[in-house]
């Protein structure tokens, strides 16, 4: 049979139906990205007006948005060193990992070491590491609802059960505290809480965050505080790690320099085990990590190298200059959707990059839901916005207001045309 | 009871017993540099002479093994330019894709489309990507053994089956084909091919590629083809694609920038789907390596920015130079180990940076076996090389010759003292 009528006349074993509790490779067809792709595809091309994206986390293409000159040299030199080309270790480089410990250990009241903190390939990776040392079967774990729906896909490709708590709008999206309660069994292995709030906006009050820590100890789980955004809080509330709890309940934090230092494609992440009673260490969850980070794959190296130059030669001006820039946005955002008929904005934003807005679809004619108010906005106006059911949160939409002020002008009046045009003429 | 005692005084339902068919992250325990470091915790710190390391697939501390100048420069050139700080698009870069499509289609009989091209963190994110994928309850993979235990790392995290085919020492290392007929069934999936070889520094001919893809096409089953080490073969054979015989077969390309450019730190690899027939399309392999990508984690991005320069602009002069080096030193290496009675290499290597070596442990007085010989090579001698039981090849050591010559004259002389030292007396 062989050699005759080509590969295509034999019969490939290549896809298998997924059995029960197979791994899911398809737990990547709800991501952010995947829905501002189809999003996106809705736009009229031929349209004269330039597209604009409130879409995702990612401001780098705003003339406002640059990464500071430091860190960009920091990587250069670390390059042009010549000592930063091999394999680093599994773990890190520990001229990094002592950084990002002293770093961290700024704003907690005891002292990280180097050997608390694991580099990850930006904070996806971290989360990746987590899930997938956390996951076994039967377990489950705490989500924020709405929240970031890489922790969904990775649960659901590692078969961990995710059980959703709700963020309360009215309460500054605070967490139901009550309701986790509820939803924790002896199975439940952690909760995610993602402080300044991605998609929220939020920033939670020390009060909040004392809450959530007596919550988890109470229910005996550990917090993974997704603090991508750190620092990034413009309002009135101090940003709070979580870590400063981490007496009360083990915290492990997730963090990167992809926010703060607006380089999200530089892919440069961390996990840091808070643990100062040694809880964690003996549950031997630092021995998880280490071993299974041996199997994924390690940031850049000379990318490790820079860090303790990026961390150390960016000045203070420049994170100012950054907040006062979210801050003027997040202002101006939060203004212009008050004059808007059928969108409302619950709480105004005060940290991250995100405000979360709800679709008032009774003043809206013939907008069925989030995905197509989104896909009918990219159609008609050219601008992108993410629907909220990529984030369990349907007839809501993410805008995203980290942009240059003209841009997110723009984009906001076009929203406002749009609503008019659609409003319920019955009602106007 | 929240609130006193700490958090020490409360259960913490962290670490669960792992079920049936749970991820195994204990899978990275099984690392070359989890092995390695093991090796290297023999050495005696006291010791008057430097340490001579021939352990790892990494040469990059060595003065001879420099990356080309105009790799740094694309890299500098595609961070200064600020165009790539952002997320890229979880396929990669389209140049980046395209330039990749241009460079492995030089040696085949057909013409790579970007679309045919996957960017991921190194040939070790490429690995995870095809293993979690193929992975299905039931499902079996072929794998070399010798081999590379990131294979087995992978398949055992994701619970699918590993079934080793030899390598044959005596006849250069080629694929024993019999008994990957005898080993397949219904739920195999795939084999693995891995050429230009590690461990052992072999190179396959048309012939014996040829008689592998008609192997793989007899038995239904893709070929997934780790040409990591691609162009590097300094022998009489010249290095032949897999991706030659897709006609016959399809294969899956993994490869990287790591070894040819000599820049395994910065993490740029790819996935390349050779099927000139549409059988991996029509079987949405494709969409389900999109789908898993989505949820892991990119090279940096201005990394990917830089690889169309870094293609087009390092010279053939380099790429000489490098096998020059690498020729003389397996010459040396080749050499050298023939003199040494205790330790003998079947094959003289004609490609990648590694050779495998016997030990004769009937001629080596209380040598236990091969993690011995390396720990008390360590111990006594400051060489490290890395044990074959790393590799499935118990007894057998993996010899790194990719380094300065003078180093590795040095290790070679200080082995052959080990080996004559521990000399069997009633044999000499």
């Amino acid at each position: 049979m062989e050699g005759n009528g080509g590969a295509s006349a034999t019969t490939w074993r290549i896809s298998r139906p997924p059995g029960r509790g197979a791994p899911r490779s398809d737990a990547g067809s709800m991501s952010i990205r995947v829905v501002l792709a189809r999003v996106f595809s809705s736009v009229d091309a031929s349209g004269p007006r330039p597209v604009l994206t409130l879409g995702s986390g990612d401001p780098t293409a705003c003339a406002s948005f640059r990464p500071p000159p430091e860190a960009e040299d920091a990587i250069v030199d670390a390059l042009r060193s010549g000592k930063h080309n091999g394999y680093s270790p599994t773990v890190g480089v520990l001229p990094a990992r002592r950084a990002i410990a002293e770093y961290l250990s700024q704003d907690l009241p005891y002292q990280l070491s180097p050997d608390d903190i694991y580099l990850t390939a930006g904070c996806c990776q971290a989360i990746d590491v987590m899930i997938s040392i956390l996951a076994q079967p039967g377990s489950n774990i705490l989500l924020p609802k709405p929240g970031f729906p890489l922790y969904e896909s990775r649960t659901m490709f590692s078969n961990l059960e995710e059980r959703h708590f709700n963020l309360i709008p009215d309460r500054g999206w605070e967490a139901d505290l009550e309701s986790m309660e509820a939803l924790a069994d002896e199975n439940t292995v952690a909760m995610v809480i993602i402080n300044p709030s991605n998609p929220c906006g939020s920033v939670y009050s020390h009060d909040h965050l004392a809450k959530i820590a007596e919550t988890a100890r109470k229910l005996g789980i550990i917090i993974i505080a997704d603090e991508v955004y750190d620092h990034l809080a413009f309002g009135n509330k101090p940003f709070i790690p979580m870590g400063v709890f981490a007496d009360i309940v083990p915290v492990i934090t997730l963090g990167s320099i992809s926010k703060r230092w607006l380089v999200p494609g530089w892919r440069l992440g961390w996990i840091a085990t808070c643990d100062p009673n040694g809880i964690l260490k003996e549950a031997k969850v630092d021995k998880s990590i280490e071993s299974y980070i041996n199997i994924t794959n390690d940031p850049a190296t000379f990318i490790q190298g820079a860090v303790p130059k990026i961390i150390a030669n960016t000045k203070e001006d420049y994170f100012n200059k950054i907040l006062n820039l979210l801050r003027n946005s997040a202002d101006l955002c939060y203004g212009k959707i008050k004059e808007i008929r059928g969108i409302t904005c619950p709480h105004k934003p005060e940290g991250s990059m995100f405000v979360m807005v709800k679709l008032d679809l009774c003043y809206l004619d013939g907008i069925l839901d989030d995905l197509d108010f989104c896909c009918r906005l990219a159609k008609e106006e050219s601008v992108i916005v993410l629907p909220g059911s990529a984030l369990g949160m349907k007839d809501w939409i993410r805008i995203t207001f980290a942009c240059d002020i003209p841009t997110l002008e723009n984009a906001l009046e076009r929203i406002k045309s749009f609503c008019q045009r659609h409003a319920n003429k019955l009602e106007a």
